[in-house]
């Protein structure tokens, strides 16, 4: 396969599964690993919606960690979801894995309502017109929410999914209060939620969250995520998940 | 001082504070030492509310930590009432704590609006008609949500804090979207949350949360609470809560 400029091709350590990037653009980080881990207890025949997919990391990896159906990874950048459709063809996932270029306000021109088992979501942490904004375009609009807002992802996401469907997302713990209002104004309601720490003296930089399209409210806590010991090296939480032992 | 039957006195460890309990009612736990030692660093002029008080233990055990104008405890039960207005007369504070017996329903005839700089709650935990409830009538109003439900002890709060008067509260982490549902309803803009944990391989078990009336929204974690080291024995973070070098 032939590269793109700034393009190289990376080894997702799981099933010989690789996947190509953009040293330029918005390089999937842990939080997708993370997020595509704590969603691989599919349904076998699930059918999967993976919003802002970037590089398509999520399905790509997910394909290596659980059965399904199919999986739709939309991106709204039409440089980035070539990029991640290339992946898809690297990895001979056609039959699997669909990438569509999208502005996800416009899916639901494309899809019938409660179409989908599974729906995950990686998006964009920060809002618009707050922190620094003098990144290039494809960082900027994968960081902020400049094409959708944390409303628009959770009130489409319960628009597609099926009743009792899934809705898998990662975010930051700042936004925690927006979050979970707006997945309960929409009906998904939060039923798992495990925060992700550097280590365990620091406060939590990550927090993954499951809902269940209208389910009724009760809330469990997985215990915590820590990346480093104390010493500096990876947990053996961190090491499993990258080994794809758990 | 008499005790009545059941009673004891216990000491808290902190400028020789005393609390009387009964046995066979609900007696304070590490909740209450947790929540008080989280909302200690009041503006020395505080006028403080503490709704559900039930053995005072919250504004007495603040007397020893912070500087306070006065702290009002409000207890629905009328013999708890009476225990902690004994307490208050043991450790001489009459003129910093007052126990008033009522339902925090009728609150508002006796308070103007915008009256308080603080309120401070642990209120029972458990929703009406949830789990086993076979208790005597004391344990059983303290620990399901019979006489009030969360959003009065939220709705409450709000209409007696002062505009940007902090709001702190303890409860489970599972009720944790219900709680912070209701905070943003009703415009205590939850600002810090900091979990508590047995130990850091477990779920966390309580959730301690500071709101501000009015305040933008951001929630910063504080760095997690844990109780037990691995062998047993307290951490350090707990040792110092309790003999109040923190």
């Amino acid at each position: 396969m032939n590269l793109k400029e700034n393009e190289r091709i990376d080894d997702l350590g799981c099933k010989n599964l690789k996947i190509i990037q953009n040293k330029n653009w918005f390089c999937f980080g842990i939080d997708s690993i993370l997020l595509t881990n704590f969603a691989r207890n599919l349904k076998k025949n699930s059918n999967i919606l993976d919003l802002g997919t970037g590089t398509g990391i999520i399905p790509i990896l997910l394909y290596g960690k659980a059965e399904f159906n199919k999986a739709v990874g939309v991106e709204i950048q039409e440089q980035v979801a070539d990029m991640a459709k290339r992946s898809v063809m690297l990895n001979k996932l056609e039959s699997k894995v669909q990438i569509i270029c999208e502005n996800i306000l416009n899916l639901e021109k494309r899809y019938e309502k409660n179409t989908f088992d599974v729906i995950i979501t990686n998006p964009p942490y920060k809002e618009k017109n707050t922190g620094v904004i003098n990144e290039g375009k494809e960082k900027l609009i994968s960081r902020h929410e400049i094409t959708a807002s944390l409303e628009d992802f959770i009130r489409i996401s319960k628009d597609l999914l099926k009743d009792k469907g899934e809705f898998y997302m990662v975010h930051r713990p700042e936004r925690l209060v927006d979050i979970l209002n707006l997945m309960r104004k929409y009906k998904l309601e939060p039923k798992i939620i495990q925060l992700v720490y550097s280590n365990s003296d620091k406060p939590p930089k990550l927090v993954l969250i499951k809902c269940i399209k209208n389910a009724r409210p009760f809330l469990k806590f997985e215990r915590n995520l820590y990346i480093y010991n104390k010493d500096g090296s990876y947990t053996n939480d961190i090491r499993d998940i990258y080994n794809n032992k758990e």
